[in-house]
Parts: structure tokens; sequence; C-alpha cells
């Protein structure tokens, strides 16, 4: 199918895509239907772009809660585009930058791309980058402006250019009037019981897991991925030696406390 | 008639006007009789600004929703009108620029075309050149000085300049002060179903369309011509080799998809 | 009569007063009893600080709507005034200039009038110099205090110093505390229809125009002189090449559309 | 009597003095027993600081509408204090210049004032000293630093100040912390009937005026000094050349513009 | 026990644990059930982080009141953890320094922590750190920057990375958006009366200690550690020269003060 | 008595020292029991930091009305330490200073005293070190961030640190979080009648003073010694050549002027 397709297909494309590689680390597992029906959507504007002549630049928004897979998503997409450029714009590269310094090295991200003929970016964690805190209305208005006007210009006649934004807050996209230039947003939701089941099912869990038992745990909760995952990893500390399987009390000890976090 | 006219007489002042001819790559249609009285009126005002000594300075503003063809109607009348000095005002050269960049750029666009006997300056989509942000009431207001400042002061004696701003944000030209500057305001509206009927029709769209249906789907909104175009050439993506006509439900599934992203 | 005189008697006083030329470019029309009156007032005034030792500073408002004479008036008074020392400050010489560099060009004005035993000095529209906005009461601070010092500082001993100011904003003036160092404030109100009247007489509009029906378009509004000079070149525009008056209807749809703007 | 004295004893001290003279141009009047009072109290304070080794510090606040010659009074006390060093600490110097040179020519007065045995600095019109704007609250706010730390600091042992401090804004004085720093709040009211008639009796106004008729206009207002003398010598204005008494009519006709503006 | 287990295990590195040495001059005193359970969770997650390949960044937050013990127990953790690269981010090494400043200093650390494959970071008194004021929401916005791109960026790959936050302002974490950044939230509270007796027990006080009596007005609140201990030595100073007993009265009095200056 | 021994033995600890004589310079009245029990608990402070090793650093604050005495009693109190060294932390050596100069001389002067082994820094005036202003809640920020750091800070091992905060506005200690740093809070109260009595009769007031009648007016209220201690060498002035008892009724007269001018 679609999915395990893209598993398959992962030309090399250099450093960019090496660093791509970083944010989906333990490889993608399938999650289910709406997953697909995302993976399609967005596949489809990509090769508009890439294939008529008359869409040079388009935009597409993935949002959701905190830790549902978004990253993980949009460097899949980006690492299997086989786009000649690729490139993710994200604070991992600016910790400790002047707003200044910010938007000169996003303006150089996208000045690259209107080089090649056909670039994907992706803009990471947009309230992040725009340094955004929902109480007293604060963020980088230069970094903003730089976005804005990034998505509005387009590249230069016959070059093409498909950007990824993601975000936790998508709320903030309209405040801030970004919405408008994304043509699709589209959800990453967290995992229903069904999702859940799959992943556990997949996971190369360290040393296996008590599947029917921990499920039972996550039952009618939705669940962001990350923290299953993590959750996961974190209860088979407790493991002897010998032992392989987490038991359902050890995830649900551990389990309880993330959640608790989390609420 | 005049739409005609304006597409047949093209002459070439170089550089500026070859930019101008990127903000309408695809051409221009003709969308109805309201396209044809705006075009008269700006077309009137432009002969004063040429004709008449006592009238060295006019400006007119272009208003509307995203993507309605504000820029590609100014950018037609800055190429037609002839004037051998003829400039945009875009934050597409300014990504990334301090607002004293910004300003720098602006009052040197103005003091070139002082030189000029006839000039015509479009200031594009004049939000973005403010970074304006309606939520916080956040612009640059070192920009909004040069604004007002540029738009008030007369070009030397003997000189005529004209100016076509272009805003989807009108009751910002209030709040901001700039309204009075303008001396003519015109709406340019999205599509009703008649303009779409004739934007289906005479678009040259990617391997044909099937047009009454796909117009129905339309029927009774009001469409920025952008989003319309757009959804044609996504929807056009999914068509097998051979085939030339996109269907119905092809272009009412991308439709369907944009739409919700605008709503 | 003393309308008249005024426009008799021009002395040349170099390059200020061509500069002060270019504000009534088409010369002053006498448009009525309270414009006679307001220069009355003026002129004793002028002639109090000219001729009284003990009058070394003095300061008059000119406030009314946009458009509706105050800098021309300002300027004839300046013109004619025949004092040795003449100036206009006006954000027209300062487009692009950051707020410190206003201050010191409007310093350097006053300490230039300082020097000579007789100066007027015109800061025409305050509100710009000031980068005023009303919303969100945003407004230059440091040209603000060289105003009010400005207006506050006595010149040398047996000098003397007239400052007129116009401005559309006469509220503003009163909440940023500039009204106090005004001793007389005159209005120049839009044209009533006899003003109205006098205008269409006088001006050598363009190729002539059918007063009568004009006029009566324009019965019971306020009209500033500015809009209706405006609508009386536009409008002839549309003329033949032979023909010479502007007809009414002509006229009335230009001014229709002026006039909407305005609103 | 006291009045006179202080008229009469004008010792010179060089260029600080004769600053100080042109705070009170046309000699001081004597305008009523209110008037004394304030004098008398001033003196005293001022004798204690000179005489009193316990008393190193002292200051008092003149404060009252505008105009109404806090600042005259203010001078008249410095030049008649005998003190070896005065100084008027005023925007008149300071026009143009940034918060920070602002602050640091005030601290340079006191400096120099702790290098004198025995000082008087007259702070004047502490709102304008500080950009105080009502509206906003706005004001510089390291000069108030500086005020308040200049007027809190004692200077060197053996050494004695007295600070004469004017403002027509004394809510700000509370508003910003600076009152508590006053021994001494005295108001400067404007003229109350008999005092008007003091000053027109005595004012040697331009070639005579006609006392009776004038003053019962103004009978029963309360009038700042500043405007009841620039009223008078604009209405000498009028005067034929031989001419030498204002009538009642004139000087009205000049009163009820001015006295409008006030309003 | 695990507590004493702590205690006895102590590796030295360096410069770093030194440092850390001195946020528990006194050493650790065991204060019940709570502090163990507290202690266990960390343990778990940090051999997590060090054991799991899959875990590669994690990180705990420990709040309470002022002067529970947070610094200390976050202290002893990085000492105890035997990680080769331990350090304490806090405002100790940072008076006077300017946000930016601040900003390099921790982006230093954290590039520090990078290069070493374990690393262990605490991030002391976040509110300090943010220069939190919670009248006003004042903070530095260019440290949170710092903080929260840090918490998110993965260190390279094969490299771990544990960060333990203290705050006395758990509320401001969610306002700021960090919360969501701490897998663990773990409170340090005040002393329960139990508690109190350990200390006072285990305290090797200054001098000894009447414990009975003294426990008895602490009796029904919950106490901060800090406060009593700093209680207890300064009532130990007005003991006489051979006593070694503070008596029951001399606490108290201490007590009463400090615990009014604390409510 | 204890007040007596604190005149008596006053070490001399070079230039600091004499610094802080100038904040007490008529010498210290004993002004009744609240101050002698002010005094002792301080000085059992003072002592367990120069005792107890455990102790490292503590704080103590006192606040009042404005002219209470806290700068002289927290004088006093330093210059009796007999600590090797002390210092007074006063906007006095910082008029017109930046707010970085601010910083980095405090961070100075900690930094001094980390080098004694055992050190007093008086903090005076904490509202204008931070040049707080009640309205608009404005203060210098970065200062309060180094006074929060420094009193955090403990000095290195085997060092001892006392800080005493003066302040009149105790609100803004607890406003701005600087409260909770001080682990003693003591009011020094304006005079109660006895209290004034005793200063009356100790002043050695300007040429005597007729004590029973004088009190008279002041009974009832509570007044600061500051004001007291004014009006009573002002009233002196008016003492005739021989004269050496200021009447009770020209004391009168000039402490309801000041009082006046205090409410
Ligand atoms: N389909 C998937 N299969 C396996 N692992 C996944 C999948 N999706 C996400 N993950 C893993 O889950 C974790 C969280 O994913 P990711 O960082 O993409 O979430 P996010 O939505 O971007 O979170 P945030 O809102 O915090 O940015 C990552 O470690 C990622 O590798
Ligand atoms: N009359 C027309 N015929 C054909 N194409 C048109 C016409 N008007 C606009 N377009 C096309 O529609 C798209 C949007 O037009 P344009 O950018 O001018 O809209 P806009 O109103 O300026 O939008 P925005 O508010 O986003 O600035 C462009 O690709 C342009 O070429
Ligand atoms: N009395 C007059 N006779 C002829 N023309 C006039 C007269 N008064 C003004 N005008 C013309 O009207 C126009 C507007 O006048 P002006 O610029 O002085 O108005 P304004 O009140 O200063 O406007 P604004 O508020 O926009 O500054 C100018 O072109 C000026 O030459
Ligand atoms: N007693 C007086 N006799 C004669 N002239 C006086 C007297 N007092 C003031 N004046 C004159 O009145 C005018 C206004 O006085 P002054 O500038 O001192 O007023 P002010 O209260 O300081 O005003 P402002 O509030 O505007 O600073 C000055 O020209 C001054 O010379
Ligand atoms: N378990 C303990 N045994 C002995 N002393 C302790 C213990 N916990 C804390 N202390 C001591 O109590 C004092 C306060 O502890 P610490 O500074 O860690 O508190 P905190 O919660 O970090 O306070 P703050 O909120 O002010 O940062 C320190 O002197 C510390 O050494
Ligand atoms: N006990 C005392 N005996 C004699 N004089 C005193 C005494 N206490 C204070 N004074 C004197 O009273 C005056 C005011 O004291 P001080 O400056 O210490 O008050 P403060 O409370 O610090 O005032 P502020 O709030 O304005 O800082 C000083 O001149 C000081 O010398
Ligand atoms: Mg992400
Ligand atoms: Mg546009
Ligand atoms: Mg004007
Ligand atoms: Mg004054
Ligand atoms: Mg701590
Ligand atoms: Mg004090």
């Amino acid at each position: 199918d679609f999915l395990r397709a893209l598993d398959e297909v992962r030309p090399s494309y250099g450093a960019a895509t090496e660093t791509l590689e970083q944010y989906r680390p333990g490889g993608m597992l399938d999650i289910g239907p709406q997953y697909h029906a995302t993976l399609a959507e967005l596949q489809q504007l990509l090769e508009s772009v890439e294939q008529q002549e008359a869409v040079p630049l388009s935009a597409a928004l993935l949002w959701g809660d905190s830790g549902t897979g978004k990253t993980a998503l949009a460097s899949t997409l980006a690492i299997d585009s086989g786009f000649p450029f690729v490139k993710v714009v994200t604070t991992d590269s600016m910790v400790g930058y002047s707003d200044a310094a910010r938007c000169s090295q996003i303006t150089k991200v996208f000045e690259e791309a209107y080089r090649s003929p056909l670039s994907l970016i992706v803009l990471d964690d947009i309230e992040n980058l725009l340094a955004y805190r929902s109480v007293g209305l604060r963020y980088a208005d230069a970094v903003l402006s730089v976005l804005i006007e990034s998505l509005k210009k387009l590249p230069p006649p016959g070059h093409h250019l498909f950007v990824i934004g993601t975000t936790s807050n998508k709320e903030m996209m309209q405040t801030l009037g970004l919405s408008k230039y994304f043509q699709l947003e589209l959800e990453v939701p967290p995992l229903d019981s069904t999702a859940v089941q799959m992943v556990l099912a997949a996971s190369g869990a360290p040393r296996g897991v008590d599947f029917s038992a921990a499920a039972e745990t996550l039952y009618g909760e939705r669940v962001p991925i990350k923290d299953l995952l993590f959750a996961l990893h974190v209860s088979a500390q407790g493991l002897a030696p010998g032992e392989t399987t987490v038991s359902a009390s050890a995830f649900q000890r551990v389990w309880a406390r993330i959640a608790k976090a989390e609420a």
C-alpha cells in the first residue's frame, strides 16, 4: 500500500535528508486509515506542484496536539518527495539566536529554494519559530513578517515550491493572519484505541509488552503517539535482566504519572 | 472592447514592466461588466494626471478579499499606462528587511518617480507593506509615516504622479488614517456565478474541464478567482495520461478542501 | 481690498519664499467674508510681533478639515509678511527621516529664526509632523518635545518670532498639550454654497464649466476647496477636443465618486 | 516694603544672573498681599538654608496656572538671594536634547552647586523638564530619577543648597512621587480683580490704556498676568500714530479672542 | 535504604560536582516516605535515560514552596547520578548579566552536554532564570525561548540528556508554556509535623535543642525546612558559653519573628 | 544601656564608615523603647551571622514612612557592627547613571563583600534604587534582578554576609517579590508624643525651644523625626540676635506649613 511504498523508496539527497531522518528516529509505523488519507491528500498537492506549470507555489498545514507525529509526518513527506531541494526550518538550529538572525536564516532557506526548480520546505513548529506565547500575545513580529512574505512570494518563473507547516496551535495561525497562506489544512490527531493497538502490536517495544492489558488502560482515551512510546520505554526499565515483557501494572504505573502531567 | 485593447497594446518599458508581468502570469481574462467599469474609472483618472496640468498627484485604492485579482489589475494598468516610469512597491523585494530599510526603499522609489515627468507607482498589499496585524493593532509606524508623507507630497512643478494602492483590509486604511489620501476607492469583488462561468469558459484550464457540473458546485457562492484557478489546476492532477477533461467529482473533491480552508 | 492687496504685493525673499509658493500653485481666490476676517486677525497679530517691543513671541493656529486651504493661507501670510526670515516646517522635506533627524531639522529652523530680528515659521500639518495616529494614541514624543519647547522659548532680546501652525486635528492639539502655546485659534472652514459659487466663477477651470447646474449638485454641502478643484479638473478630462465647457452631468459623475470616497 | 527692597538690591553675579533676568523682562510689578506673603515665606526658608548649619538642603515648590508668574517669581528670588551660585534648569537650553543629554546636564548643574558653599537652583517648569504628557501618563523616567535623586542627596558637609521648583501641574508632582521632596508648596494664583487694577495702573502699558473700562471687562475673572499683558500690547497695535490710549473696545475685542483660546 | 545509599556513593566528577555540593551544605537528612518516593521516581527516569536507547531526552520538574529543599534534592540527584556531565544552570553565576549573556551561557551549557554521551542539567529556580515577575507578567522572553528550544531539541544520535528543573511557581510554568516539556512533575512539600520531628532529631543543631517543646510550637504547621534550620541556628545564638541546649522559649521567640515575616 | 553603648563604641573602618556617618549628621538620640527593641533584634541576627557557621547569609528589612530614621538606624548598625567590610548602596552615588551602570555598581559591592569573611551591606531606599513608580508600576527590572539574585546567592564557604534593606514602600517589596529574601521585617515608626518630647528635650535645638507649648501642637500626631527636626531649625531662624528660645508660636507657624505640605 501507499504507506509501505513511502518507506521503501528512500532516495538519498545528502545532508538535508539525513537531518530530516532524525525526526522519525524509530521509523514510521502504520497507524490507520486517517493517516493514509492525510498522506494521499498531501501527495496529490505535492504532485500538482511538481507537474502543473500553473501551480508555482503551494502550502499545506499539519496541525494537532503536542506529540501526535506532525514533524515525523512532514519529514517523511519531505524525504520521500524526491525533490532536489528539501529543508526543514526549525528552532533546533537557532537556539540562542536573535530575531534578526532567525529572520536571515529563514530568508536564506527560501532564497536557496528559489534557485532549485523544485523545492520543499518544512516550517516546523511554527509557534516556536515565532516564539509565540498565548498569554500576553507575544511573538517575534519580524519573524512573522518573514514567514508571511515568504509564503506569499512566487518563486521565479518555471520554479516550483511546496511548503509544509506544522503547529500545535491552529488558533494562533488564524490570529496572526497566517492561515490564509495555506491552501490545505490537515489534522494529525492523537491515537484512538484502534491506533493504540496498532502501535502496541507493531512497536518492537523494548523487550516486548503485555498488549491486551496495557491497551485496556488506554481504552477510550485519545493518546499522543509520543507519550505512548515514551511510557513503553520507561516502563521497560523495571524489567529484570532475563525478562522481556513489560507487565501491565508496570506500564500502568508509569502511564498514570505521564498522563497526569499532561492533563 | 476596452479590455481586449489593454491586452493588445503592450509596449515594453524594460525591467520594471517585466517585473509587473509576473503578477498576471496567466494573462488577464475578461470577467464581466464590473471589471470593465473599474478599468474605465481608473483610466479616466490616469488620463487626468497625464493631461491636466492642475492634477499633479492622484491616488486610487483597489480593495477586496484575498485573491480577487487586485494586484493583477493594478499591474495591468501600470503596464498599459505607457508612463515612462512605472514601479511596484511590494514586500517581495523586501523579505527580511528591517523597517528602516523598507522606509528607505519606498522613499527611493518615490524620489525616482519625481525625476520622471509622468510616473505610476503601485503600492501593493498595503497591509503587508505595513506589517499590519489586526490583533493587537501592530504595524510598522515608520513605514506608515513614509506612505502618508509620500502620498501627500507634491511632485516638482510640471511633474505628475499616479499612485495605485491595493489592500484586502479596507478598514485598516481608515484606522491608520490612510484613506483620505486616495481620491478614488474601487472594490475588486470575488467572482459571482456569471463571472465564474466566464473564467471556466475562457481558462485554457489544464487539459479541459467539465464546465456545467463544476460551475454547479460553485453556484451561489462568491469565489476569489485565485482559488478557482488553483482548484482547477490541482484537480487536473488526477487525470489519466490520455484524459483531457477534469471530472466534476474530481473538481468538487478538491474544491471542498480548499473552500473549507478558506471559511 | 485686503485680499487683493496681499496678492499684489509679493516681494521676493529668495528660496524660502519660492518654496512657499508651491503651496498655492493656482494662486489665491477670494472666497468670501470669513476668509477676509481670518486674514485681518492674523495681520494684526503679525504687526504686533513686528512693532511691539513687548511681544517677542506669538503663535496662531489654523485648523479645519482636510483640504480647506490652511496650508495655502499660511503660505500666503508668510510670503506677504515681508519678514526677512520665513520658513515652512513640513514633512515634505523629511520623508523617511528618523525621529531624531526630524527633531534636529526643526530645532535648526528655530535656531536660524532666532538669528533674524524678525522671523516667521509655519508649522504645517502638525499631526503629520508628530506622526500622530488617533487610534492607539501614537505619536513621536521627541518631536512633540521639540515643538513645545520651541513654542515656549523666547527669542533673544530684541528679536521677534511669529509662528503659524496648521492642523486638521484640533482635538489632538488639546490632547497633547499644544493648544496653550497658541494665543489665537482660527478655523479655516470648508466652502459654503456661496463660496462654492465664487470658486466656480473665479476658477479659470479647465476650459470652462456649466456653473449653475454644477453648483446645484453641491448645494447645501460644505465642500473642501481641494476636492472641488480636483473634481473640476478631472471632469474636464472627458471633454471632446473642441469643447470648452464641462457639462453638469460629467461633473456630477466625478463628484459622486470623490465625495463618496470622502464620507 | 519688601517687594521694593527686592527690586532695589540687585547685585550682579555674572552670566547666570543675566540669564535669569530674561524671565522677568518687564521688571516685577507689585501685585498685592498674597504675592508679599509668598515672598516672605520663601525668604525665611532661604535664610534658614543660609544660616542654620543643620539645614543643608531645602526645597520649595511654586505652583499655579499657566502664565501666573511662577518663573518670574523664582527668577527674582534667585537674583536677589545673593547666593554665590544660582542657576535655572530649563528646557530652553535643552531643545532637541535626548533624555540622556538632559540627565547629564541636570546632574552637572547639581554637581557644580555642591562645589559652592551656598547654592540656589531653579527647576523651572518641571512638567516640561520631564516631558510629561497627562494623556497616557508618559514622561522621561530617566529625568525623573535624576530629579528625585538630586532632591534627596545632601550636599557635602558644610555646604548648603536651596531648590525652587515651578510647575503648572501640581497633581503630576504627587503622581510621580516628587511632592515629598519639597518642604514648602506655595500657590502663585492668577490675578483677582484688585490685582488686575494694580497691573493696569502700574503697567507702563504701550502708550496708555483706558483703565476703568478695560478693568470692567475682566471683572470677576481670575486672569493670568501673562494674558493680560499680552492683550494690552496687542490691542495697542490698532492705535493711530498720535494716539496713546487703548480704547476699551479695542482691548475687549482682543481679550475676547485670547480668552476664548484659553478656555 | 535508598536514601542512605545515595549518601554513601559519591563519586567525584571534578569542579561541577563540587559546585553542586554547595547547595546542600549541611548534607541531606532523611525526611520521610514522600521524600523517598520522589527520589525513587526520579531514579527510574534517570535510569531510563541512561539505559533505553529510545529515550534520548527526558525532563522532570521539582516544584514546591520556597525553601522546601528543591535545589538540594536536584543537586543530590545530579551528584549521585554518576553521569559524566552534570551542570547546574543558576542565576548565581549570572548576577548582573544582560539577557543576551544569559541566553548564551545557557546555550553553552546545553551544547557542552550534547558532546557528552550521558548528561544531566539542573535548571535551578526557573522563575529567577526567567526574571519572572508575577505582577505585570514580565519576564525575559529571550531566555524563555532558549529554555523551550533546548528542552525540545534532541541530543545527537546515541547521546542522552536528563534535565531537572526546579521552581516555586508551578503556575508560571503553565502560563509560559514550559510545563509540556517536562514528562514528570513532582512536588517537594514543606515538612509536616512528623518530618519536623525527624529534622529536629537528626540535626546536629548548634549545641543541641530541647526537642519536644520546640516541636510543639510547630505542631500542625507545614514548615519549609530552610526556615526551621534557620530558626534553630539563630535561637542558638542566645546560649550562654557553657550551655548546649536551645530552650523552647528562645526558639519560639525567633520562630515567631521568622514565621510572621513568612506569612 | 544598649543605645548609649552603640554610641560609645565607634571603631574606625576607614572611608566606608565615614560615608555612613553622613546619614546621621546630628548623632543618634534615644527615642524610646520600640527603638531599643528594634536595635536588639537586629543585633541578635547580626551576631548569628558572625558566629554561627550555618548562617552564611541573612537579611533584615527596615520599613516605615518617609523621614522616620531608617537610613540613620541602618547606618548606625553598620558603623557599630565592627564588620571588616561595610558598605551602603544608595542612589547618592548613582545620580544620572544608566540602569546598566547601576547594576554593575551593585554587583561590584556584593562581589567585594564576598571577598571579606564578614560583610554588611545596606541597601538604602530600595524604591529609589529600583526607580520604582507606584503609578504605572514602572521600575528598573535589571536592577531588581540584581537585587534578587544577590539576596539569594550564598557567599563562598566560610564567608558571611548580612544585608540591611530600608524602604518606605513595604507593599512594593511584596509586589516585586523581594520580601521573601528578608528573614526579618522591622518597622521604624514615626514618633509618638512621648518620643516627640524626648527629641525636644534631647535636641540641642538651635538656641533652645519652649518645650511644653511646642509639644502641645504635636500632641496626638505621629511625627517623622525628620520633619520635627527641620521645623525646629527653620523656626529658630526668626530669633532675634540675643534670643535663645524658639517661641511656641514661631514653631507652630512653621510646623503648620510643613505639616500641610506633608498631608
Ligand atoms: N507514525 C509513526 N510511527 C512511529 N513513530 C512515530 C510516528 N509518528 C510519530 N512518531 C514518533 O513520535 C514522536 C513524536 O512525533 P513528532 O515529534 O513528529 O510529534 P509532533 O506532533 O511534531 O510533536 P510536537 O507538537 O511536540 O512538535 C517522535 O519520536 C516520532 O518519531
Ligand atoms: N482577470 C484575470 N484573469 C486571469 N487571471 C487573473 C485575473 N485576475 C487575477 N488573476 C489571477 O488570479 C491570481 C490572484 O490574483 P491577484 O494576486 O492579483 O489577487 P489579489 O487580489 O492581489 O490577492 P491578494 O489579496 O492575496 O493580494 C493570480 O494568479 C492572477 O494571475
Ligand atoms: N483661496 C484659495 N484659492 C485658490 N486655491 C486655493 C485656495 N485655498 C486653497 N486652495 C488650493 O486648494 C488646495 C488645498 O489647499 P491646502 O493644501 O492649503 O489645504 P489644507 O487645508 O492645508 O489641506 P490639508 O488638511 O490636507 O493639509 C491646494 O491646491 C490649494 O492651492
Ligand atoms: N509681578 C509681575 N510683574 C510684571 N510682570 C510679571 C510679573 N509676574 C509675571 N510677569 C510677566 O508675566 C509673564 C508670565 O510670567 P511667567 O513666565 O513667570 O509665568 P509662569 O507662571 O512661569 O508661566 P508658565 O506656567 O507658562 O511657565 C512674563 O512675561 C513675566 O515677565
Ligand atoms: N533533606 C535535607 N536535609 C538537610 N538539609 C536540607 C534538606 N533539604 C534542604 N535542606 C537545606 O535547606 C535549605 C533550603 O533548601 P533549598 O535551597 O534546596 O530549598 P529550595 O526549595 O530550593 O528553596 P528556593 O525555593 O528558595 O529555591 C538549604 O540550606 C538546604 O541545604
Ligand atoms: N534617633 C535619631 N536621633 C537623631 N536624629 C535622627 C534619628 N533618627 C533619624 N534622625 C535624623 O532624621 C533625619 C531623617 O532620618 P533618615 O534619613 O534616616 O530617615 P529615613 O527614614 O531614611 O527617611 P527616608 O524615608 O526619606 O529615606 C536625618 O537627618 C537623621 O539624621
Ligand atoms: Mg513537532
Ligand atoms: Mg495582491
Ligand atoms: Mg495642509
Ligand atoms: Mg514658567
Ligand atoms: Mg532553590
Ligand atoms: Mg532613607
